[in-house]
């Protein structure tokens, strides 16, 4: 480095500078070190300290958002230069080493679980190693003491019902998500006391539940269609159950929205491009990252936050999958 | 540390090894270890040197298929206990310092750039920091000394243009990316060699270009539905463009493959749910995200790789948007 600084004609601590990423260094300059750099073939010491980490722990079904909420989270985490590290934990070997001790191997300042399913042991492995751990969109409850960012599921669930109350449906049937989820049941029982107060009481033929998978909303969605007289409009858990009451409605020859009216809960990028894009409930997951990771950082900081679970809006996103019952 | 190690009556390295997640310690002391950390608030200290990182570098339309990269990446590089760190440098303010400089300030052991539109500029500042880097999937063809993983562009276009061939199509379209694109040029090319060798030439009005957007598939493929005598068949340059093609045709009233048979290519999640299940071709972008990871940490370990420049086989997927055609 001292080479380098000399062949540039600047100090050592501007070649540092260029080599970490730093302000302070004129653009000129800073091409002319990065071309001795290369032209000596400049190798990072394998003594440089890394960057701390904020790392954050996706299973399963959350895959799917898992870009959103890394997006929010890298926003927020970057302007400390902080690095922002991902795990997937569904489906590791049975061999392996548990992953909350690959986790803790590799000493993230702070956790953000994006993961419904920890076991009380996961949890209490994180808080034995002494780093801050946030939930993010827990589909239960988490440990006391566990700081959690949500959505306001319930506010969602009366939204999505009350737009087809409004586009003047009637036959509404829901599709919730499995009964052990709180999110789900937050989402359900909105729907259902939203038809409650509107004079429109759900059926019971209407009512559904399943995994937020598309193969259920598949399956129960052709069940709804196969009754006698079935709903002029579905609400769905969550996105996937859509997508799969879409596949039920086009395999039966119904188009949607004109015979069928369906709304998701999530809104997947890919929702905006299935056909017809899909009415569904947005969760901000880029701002739920970013609030879990500032929360996070806080609490890495030593800082005892005033709030330590915040539900974000969840609102309506109107497209074109929903329209008035073509038939009473 | 030592006191909680005198309370459990162990050693205090037998502490440390459960606060760092390392093997050799029962599950019975691991337990009573952690629940003593617990009780006395043991907090991780801010000067524990935090693990070496792997970073991964989206932009824009890559991160559709961030998580299948993140997650071969990961599956790899979270043997050796590091973390795998995730940077998405599309629409970043344009008062913040570059993403590079942002990135050697995060000093990682090695870059994989699942990213296209890399400037002479960032690749250099890069190299300059004597980081190894790793070009995924690229569009292009990255400068001299940037080993590349990517997938058999152009086998991949065959298989595409034989298989609608062998359902008895000869009124086939093609829709390509973008026309800098060198990945697009070879599926494009690809179909077009295999047309032209099955006596099958394609009809110019049946060539069309375009951004890998949704939008840029609705509006090619709408024009193409428009033709006094339209495309049978569409070979898409992706899977959005060929969402696009399906939203084209929902809007034309034709049925998918009954009226129009749709070829994608990539196999986002996403396709499997949109109605019908797309055929399309599928890139390994988990196993193309583990290769990358295995050769960013051989280059960061000072080994000289055989092979820097690596191709994965596409594989064609048949699901249910492609069938014999309806009419000659």
């Amino acid at each position: 480095m001292a080479s380098i600084a000399r062949l540039a004609g600047v100090s050592a601590p501007t070649v540092s500078r260029v080599l970490n990423g730093r302000a302070g260094v004129s653009t000129e300059t800073r091409r002319q070190v990065e071309s001795l750099l290369r032209e000596h073939g400049y190798r990072r010491p394998a003594t440089m300290e890394p960057a701390p980490s904020v790392e954050v722990v996706f299973y399963g079904l959350e895959s799917y958002l898992a870009v959103s909420i890394m997006r929010g989270v890298e926003e927020v985490v970057r302007r400390r230069d902080f690095a922002v590290g991902f795990t997937e934990v569904r489906g590791r070997a049975a061999l392996e080493r548990p992953w909350t001790d690959q986790l803790l191997a590799r000493r993230p300042i702070g956790v953000i679980a994006a993961h419904s399913y920890f076991t009380p042991q996961e949890y209490a492995a994180l808080a034995a190693g002494g780093i801050p751990l946030v939930a993010l969109d827990p589909s239960g409850v988490p440990p006391d003491g566990v700081p959690a960012v949500g959505s306001a599921n319930w506010s969602g669930g009366v939204a999505a019902a009350r737009h087809l109350l409004e586009l003047g449906h009637r036959r509404i049937a829901v599709i919730g998500g499995p009964v052990e989820s709180l999110i789900a049941r937050a989402r359900l029982d909105a729907c259902r006391a939203t038809l409650d107060a509107a004079g429109v009481p759900l059926d019971g033929r209407f009512l559904r539940t399943g995994r937020f998978f598309f193969e259920d909303g598949l399956d129960l969605g052709r069940g709804l269609l196969r009754l006698t007289d079935p709903p002029t409009a579905v609400l769905c858990g969550n996105d996937l159950q859509a997508l799969g009451v879409y596949e039920a409605a086009r395999r039966a020859g119904l188009a949607i929205p004109h015979d069928l009216s369906v709304v998701g809960f999530d809104d997947l990028e890919c929702v905006q491009w299935c056909g017809p894009p899909m009415t569904t409930v947005r969760q901000p997951f880029d701002e739920m990252g970013a609030t879990a990771a500032r929360l996070v950082l806080a609490l890495a900081a030593g800082e005892s936050p005033v709030h330590t679970r915040l539900e974000l809006p969840a609102t309506l996103v109107v497209r074109e999958s929903t329209a008035p019952p073509a038939r009473p």
